[in-house]
């Protein structure tokens, strides 16, 4: 959860690094629709990377009190996140529960903590895991399971080919891990359409 | 549809962007999993633009000839293309409709012109044109009426976020221009589900 870039992005040379892939794909970078392409990347880069400077403490600190001990669930939290691999986007949704201990955050900040892992290069994995890990950290709740489902355009657009194959992914921390029971609970919150 | 591209790949020059890149962004290209990003990047941009390098008229030029003149449809034809704009990808279906003067071509080779130009950087607008102009340009149709509908990530994952938008645009050359009786005999082909 540490701040893991702590310089800005590098605008100018991600612009020069732009010219020279447009070149390299046998572009030309100064035909009308590129001229103003590696701009566009540069400021698009500061977006999708944006979650690299951002410690996910910073939303999850602020934390109510309550009397309660129930699962809580954020389901159909949106993501877009940038495949290291590829370069390529894979988006989808992810699921979070957790069982508080006293204390809960506000409901934004899970799917803050989601955006914060998210906008970097990542693997879909580390990602499940990192969002499941920052909650126990931060809150100190009971348990956490953090469930994501995505699809992957370096699997669709390119490669193997599987246009609207999808990856799912668990991740379980404390009273959650190997309790099929509490386990079920949760998948049961996620069938109700 | 020249060849718009006679030189292959330039992989080293490629390579060499992508760890560029990589540093722009405040990543450490030397870290496990990004060790491999700059080929995986230089093949798969062979992939990605593979559509420079051909020309539609290899697919269109072998006709058959028929005795019919009606519409013959090829919807859904499911595209994936790479926004020149951004270098985020956008992907969807094109619809082809035409209108055989004697001669027609394999269903395949409609698909295959697609892929022909969505194979590179692209405008949708200019995808749709450059596929209408060539089957125009290679059958000598009586008519053709592309229509594309696609979601763009550079408006869903960034900028704007608006996840689920599509942009649907149409293009027709020949008898379907301006002929409403035409062109509605082709919406209510694709209008069947
Ligand atoms: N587990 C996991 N695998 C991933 C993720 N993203 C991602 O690209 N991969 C996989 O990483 C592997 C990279 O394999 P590779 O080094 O042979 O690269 P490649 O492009 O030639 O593989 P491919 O053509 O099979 O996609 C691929 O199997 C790809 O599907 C992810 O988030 N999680
Ligand atoms: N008509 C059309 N517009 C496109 C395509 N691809 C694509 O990026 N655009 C648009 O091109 C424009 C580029 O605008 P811009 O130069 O202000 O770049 P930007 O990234 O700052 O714009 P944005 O943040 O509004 O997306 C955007 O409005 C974007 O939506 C396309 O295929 N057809």
């Amino acid at each position: 959860m540490n701040k893991e870039r702590s310089t800005e992005v590098d605008t100018e040379k991600i612009k020069k690094a732009v010219v020279m892939l447009l070149e390299g794909i046998g572009e030309d970078p100064d035909r009308e629709g590129l001229l103003e392409t590696p701009d566009r990347i540069a400021k698009m880069y500061e977006e999708i990377c944006g979650g690299m400077t951002v410690d996910a403490k910073e939303h999850l600190s602020k934390v109510f009190t309550v009397d309660s001990d129930e699962m809580v669930v954020e389901r159909d939290i949106h993501f877009y996140s940038m495949c290291e691999h590829h370069m390529l986007p894979f988006f989808g949704k992810v699921h979070i529960a957790y069982i508080p201990k006293g204390e809960v955050v506000g409901l934004s900040k899970l799917a803050r903590t989601v955006e914060v892992y998210a906008r970097r290069l990542q693997l879909q994995e580390r990602m499940t895991a990192q969002i499941a890990d920052a909650i126990m950290d931060c809150l100190n709740p009971a348990g956490v399971m953090v469930v994501c489902e995505a699809e992957h355009l370096c699997m669709t657009m390119r490669g193997v080919k599987k246009p609207g194959t999808k990856t799912v992914n668990v991740v379980t921390r404390g009273v959650f891990s190997g309790n099929d029971s509490l386990q079920n609970s949760f998948f049961n919150l996620l069938s109700i359409r």
